[in-house]
């Protein structure tokens, strides 16, 4: 059974670039990786927060949450 | 060919939960990805501080550094 990769952002330069390079990379035979826009999609936010994001880009794999660079407080994404 | 992958950390516990989780998963097809602990081989910390790694654990793909959250400033390395 696949890991679920869920990657959480805003659009922001840092954001897409992460996407791109870092959510994008991960091995598709091991993860589904599932993006989430949150400007776009605010009524995730709290399970974004639920699972430990505290700014975006953030990726999520299996649970984990683990933030790339910086784009983001999620305090500001409502 | 495939891109070079270089995944810099000094050992803290969030470096190697970002190891295991985030450089590991990389898709074997696309990357080769190299794990370099930066306390143990400080004569990389230049080749690292020259990829724009400003903080470990941090992972650099084909070219690009990313900063997984946040385990120690490069300038403590050395």
């Amino acid at each position: 059974m696949k890991t679920t990769a869920t990657f959480y952002h805003a659009g922001c330069p840092v954001c897409v670039e992460a996407e791109q390079s870092v959510a994008l990379s991960l091995d598709p035979a091991r993860f589904d990786v599932e993006i989430v826009h949150l400007g776009d999609q605010a009524g995730r936010v709290g399970e974004a927060k639920a699972a430990g994001v505290k700014s975006v880009p953030a990726l999520v794999l299996g649970g984990v949450p683990f933030h790339i660079n910086f784009g983001a407080a999620i305090e500001a994404l409502g």
